[in-house]
């Protein structure tokens, strides 16, 4: 395990105690009545973001003068906001288009060969600045230049290749989607019948990516108000990729503003290098700091061990203190005691001749335990979300007519518009309540979309039958709403682990006669196309946030993104696949070794439950309980009390994936903590930038490094641990 | 190689021009006519200041208050210095003694394992604070305490202590002494015979090296204030355990002297868990962080690399630019170019067949290049300290019943007094010139120990007649002076290269056929002791300096620790000897791997320098005449220019060590000089005191290793770095 989910692995956070109010829908619908709504929510949110365990990314000192002086929007208060069309400009979409081409042959390369596919966000923002500002240039010099580069556009040539280059990932050329071909199915003892086997044709590839890849993103439309300005996550990748982008257009003479830039280029510079010298010591596997026993061998035998990535270091200084100190305490939980405890009952609870990827050994109870306790805490969530929405929209309707448009907080009393709200916030909250996507439009078009995939997928996949598809489009929002927000909160995305569930649930329904093994990893296609897409697409909403870019672009920009990437992604695999004819062979060149591994899950799952080891239907249960019971808990409770208790989803998280990235992410902490203990006003003003500058910096390096593994140049020194024995 | 000479390597370095005027010697005559010559001297040692590349300890900024926030001086101004008795306190002698024999029993159990000998002064410094500190704390409740505890009395025990466990290195239990043993001998292919042969017996040993050890002492003693207040060499070690002192006993209430304690004892701190944590990756050879091709591999088998040592890095931020720069040159010059390039002539220049340990081989250019340009720059050096003397004594003479007592600067123009001396420097130097030794001690002490020694040498080792001693007595002071000079500005003491070198010419002298193999064996002895303790007792000299403690209390104190030493270490040795029967033989316990090392070279080396590797000569010559020309050049040309000319002397250490040291000292150049900066005030006022956290921490860490490495406690991993074939 381990290497297939790193290709969605980005993170994600969150900045506000989860349990203030969450009223918000009704401005959306009163827009046109203007900004006394507007005003007085926004000091609502303003309140709520008083009480955060940490500020978010101005680092307001709570003083006027001093957040003044670290306002981003000042520095850009001069600059006019393009309207939404002006976002969409065409030699962005040509860029994004050649951008999508490179990036796409990256990742099927690597999803081919090693199966580890690198976040390749920051790459695209950052050509996309070099290739706009090249040819803007080169226009003024020629006098030609009509429109100038502006960062709204930038965000949306980011988007538009994230959209694209991530059906490269989703579209499961390295695993589900490959896994279905003949040439796998022969590597595997079972189910290499006829039945079970569709070989890849560039046809029905490109018909169900379209059919699948545009759910995600109806599904989570309508909810991005609540995830972006009442729970405030903070998608730490996104507001790192927004955070380089506003520096990228930081207007001459902004001198506090530049200052900021200057921390985030030097810290980008830093984990560039940083990067680039670990890699001269990664020849091997198990080379490199990434897998340097910091807390000893034993430990690292369990995943604990701090791996020198300056990403997650940068994470961590982003995420709140309770999100890293969650994601400790679920590591420890899982890989410090339960895993161990489990591995024991080796031979007992699990057979102890299968694979440790196998889903029937200790990986099921990662993946299960994991998904349990994450569907748990989405589940109450998405559930919350809609009862408060129901009661407002209630509330609304009965006092209309009344002129009060003052809102109600909690406890029953108006909230004054005398909280001063910050000066970045209001801008930003007043530009992302502007462009509305209509609800009809979300809702519609999930329907519409919905529709038709039921439709045309038992065509092509005579074994999925239809009925499974409308269940799975019935649970996928909650599933999507879940990863969204774990994404939001942690950076890190399931969206491989939502893929093996629905391969599971889904081929047991089946059943081995009926071709269970196709049926499950189409199904695990649709699910994966489904949460990928929403936890991307949600990302992409914050960094618009930050850098002003209207909604409806970045929305727009994620469709035609998407259509391309359906277009582009089964191509260049087509392209590999007619190319190579060893393709998915062992020991060749290119093995595409997830291919193999989801095939043997979809084996496997069509068993049932029945087949899935001792006592994991029991624990999954018990962890789904106690998710919803933890976070009843923190809402029940005053808030005192309530941020000291950690949150499930993030908690659950390492169970699947292991602690590592929770110790880097608390160093993180821990140095944000020292920093702030030094010079409080300093670590405020310029933590979110050096923070940003890690992130970026090695999301950056991941480009060069793709590059050498593509041109086959390998690292030259293995740097390897070993016992003294 | 490379293993034996970490027994002797301390740090040291140079904070002025040496081209400065020199005269110097003349206040020491005068020293009772008042404070109007010393005042003078001072105003125009800090003339010399104002033009140093780098500032000293205190980093004044050149402003009058800020110079005033930094001092250590004033902090400790309230406080007596007590008078050098008082300093000798019998309490200090015994705490000096039980220190010494556990720092004996370390430093003989790793000479007869592994050879390589950590330097643990630190820990002598720090061992004899809580001792102490305790004794009077417990005697304080009781009201029994007379006397309290001073930093000098501190210096007093490190001193001492220094002295005493010195003499378990320099007395060669680990080399040539043991290396004249019938057990040595029978493994070596030829000498031995019964005339090449002298095993150990208590009584010789402790004679043998009573009668060596002094020599030093007095050797350098008279040129204690050309190399402290003149030269003002920093001995980065001495001065960073002084920091150490002076920060254990800073009265309270002394805010900004508090604020350098802190920023020390953090990066002490810092530095002690840095070593602890390299410690677990260092299980076997070649491993931890100590190995890490930073530079790749082809540049670590060059010895180019960055091994994260903090003591190096805080050495090279204490130490000036020119001398990092110096030391990178060399390593540049020798181990990048030369070595290389007579690496290629193997075969031809010297034969392919012998061992690399061997002085026939490579090893030989190593040495004795090394040898020859440090003896250049030594003795250039030498004579202009001299000359100068002599020269302003004649002067003085000539002057003699002229009222005028301002001395005239370089170019013939008295100097005012007006210039600025930073407080801490005016009280240091009173302190320091008030107890003087008298010449007639030093020079009378030198010429009777060194008649003693003559007339009982010959009778221990018939084969050293007394006129090979006789010569090398007349030549020992050039290289005693040398090696503290060159020890004070890089802070490596290379002893066991002048030993060897005297193996080689008393060895030759002597012939094969008249015991040459043991008359160079006792040389080595001879040579090593005196330039061993030359430079252990300037270091102490600069330790006592900055902590105010009388020359004449540390003179008094390393003759003691001497005397303590030379019945303590024999004592230790033949504890051990008569304990393991298989002391000595390859593969066992103690292997004692420099003993047969030392012996080699002396059965190489009494075939004279015909038996000198080809061309090996020539190079020496070009390179003694290279380094007197360079000195020339440095102090002909105009100030602009001479400091930006290396110095011979640190160009010549890394010829034979290796560069990697080179390479940590300048990342410790380019942190203080990116710290200088963004912020001067700051890196001047903390600069020093990271500095000797960094070598202090590193240094106590020495002591719980050797600890550890007694009680056979081996890390668990070993950090290996393979090539990817």
């Amino acid at each position: 395990m381990g290497t297939e989910e790193n290709g969605d692995a980005r993170r994600g956070s969150w900045a506000t105690d989860q349990e203030a109010d969450m009223v918000g829908e009704e401005e959306e619908e009163k827009e046109k009545d203007g900004m006394v709504v507007e005003m007085s929510q926004m000091s609502r949110h303003h309140r709520r973001r008083k009480t955060n365990t940490k500020e978010t990314e101005e680092g307001e000192g709570g003083e006027r003068s001093e957040e003044k002086a670290m306002s981003i929007e000042r520095a850009f208060e001069g600059k006019r906001v393009p309207t939404w069309r002006e976002q969409l400009t065409l030699r962005a979409l040509v860029v994004s288009f050649f951008l999508s081409v490179m990036l796409s042959i990256i990742v099927t390369k690597l999803n081919l060969t090693t199966g580890i596919i690198p976040s390749l966000n920051v790459a695209a923002g950052l050509l996309g600045f070099f290739f706009i500002k090249t040819w803007t240039k080169a226009l003024e010099k020629t006098g030609l230049l009509r429109l100038p580069f502006t960062r709204q556009e930038n965000t949306v040539i980011q988007t538009c290749c994230v959209a694209a280059y991530g059906i490269a990932f989703s579209g499961g050329f390295g695993n589900y989607l490959f896994g279905m071909s003949g040439r796998i199915a022969n590597q595997a003892s079972e189910a290499n019948n006829e039945q079970n086997i569709k070989d890849p044709k560039l046809g029905w590839m490109i018909g169900f990516l379209f059919a699948v890849s545009f759910l995600g993103l109806f599904s989570v439309v309508p909810l991005r108000k609540i995830m972006i300005i009442d729970y405030k996550l903070i998608y730490p990748s996104g507001t790192a990729t927004a955070f380089l982008i506003n520096g990228f257009h930081t207007p001459e003479g902004a001198k506090k503003a530049k200052k900021q830039v200057r921390a985030l280029g030097k810290f980008f510079a830093f984990s560039f290098l940083w990067g680039f010298f670990q890699w001269f010591y990664t020849a091997g596997d198990d080379c490199g700091f990434a897998a340097f026993p910091t807390l000893g061998l034993k430990a690292y035998e369990n995943k604990f061990f701090f791996d020198f990535s300056a990403t997650y270091v940068g994470v961590g200084m982003i995420c709140p203190y309770i999100v890293n100190i969650s994601l400790l305490l679920g590591g420890i939980l899982s890989w410090g005691i339960m895993w161990p405890l489990i591995g024991n009952m080796k031979g007992s609870w699990y057979p102890a001749d299968i694979p440790s990827s196998s889903l029937h050994s200790l990986q099921g109870y990662r993946v299960f335990i994991a998904i349990a306790m994450i569907l748990g805490d989405g589940l109450y969530n998405f559930l919350k979300v809609l009862s408060r929405t129901m009661s407002s929209i209630i509330s609304i309707m009965r006092s209309q007519g009344s002129t009060s448009t003052l809102p109600v907080s909690d406890n029953g009393h108006p909230i004054t518009t005398t909280t001063i709200i910050s000066f970045d916030d209001q801008r930003r909250i007043e530009i992302f309540l502007k462009d509305q996507i209509p609800k009809s439009v979300a809702y519609g078009g999930y329907v519409v979309v919905a529709s038709i995939s039921i439709a045309t997928l038992p065509h092509i996949f005579p074994q999925l039958k239809w009925y499974y598809v409308l269940v799975s489009y019935i649970f996928a929002p909650v599933l999507a709403f879940g990863n969204a927000y774990g994404f939001g909160l942690t950076d890190w995305s399931l969206a491989t682990a939502y893929g093996k569930l629905a391969i599971f649930l889904i081929g047991a329904w089946a059943g081995a006669s009926h071709g269970g093994v196709l049926a499950g990893l189409a199904a695990c296609g649709v699910m994966m196309s489904i949460v990928a897409t929403a936890s991307d697409l949600m990302q992409d909403f914050k960094t618009g946030y930050l850098t002003l870019a209207s909604p409806r672009s970045m929305f727009v920009s994620q469709i035609i993104g998407t259509a391309m990437g359906c277009v582009i992604a089964p191509c260049v695999f087509w392209l590999f696949y007619k190319a190579f004819n060893e393709l998915g062979l062992p020991n060749s060149e290119y093995p595409a070794p997830n291919a193999l591994i989801f095939r043997n899950i979809a084996i496997l799952g069509v068993d049932g439950f029945s087949s899935l080891p001792k006592h994991c239907l029991t624990l999954c249960c018990i962890f789904f309980a106690a998710a919803i019971l933890i976070n009843l808990i923190r809402d029940l409770s005053p808030k005192k009390v309530a941020r000291f208790i950690p949150l499930p989803m993030a908690m659950a998280i390492p169970f699947y994936i292991g602690s590592y990235f929770a110790i880097d992410m608390c160093v993180g902490s821990l140095i944000l903590f020292v920093w702030e203990k030094i010079n409080k006003t300093q670590a405020d003003a310029f933590g979110p930038a050096v923070a940003s500058g890690l992130i970026c910096g090695h999301g950056m390096w991941t480009l060069p490094e793709s590059l050498l593994s593509l041109a086959n140049v390998k690292p030259p020194i293995c740097m390897k641990f070993l016992s003294r024995e």
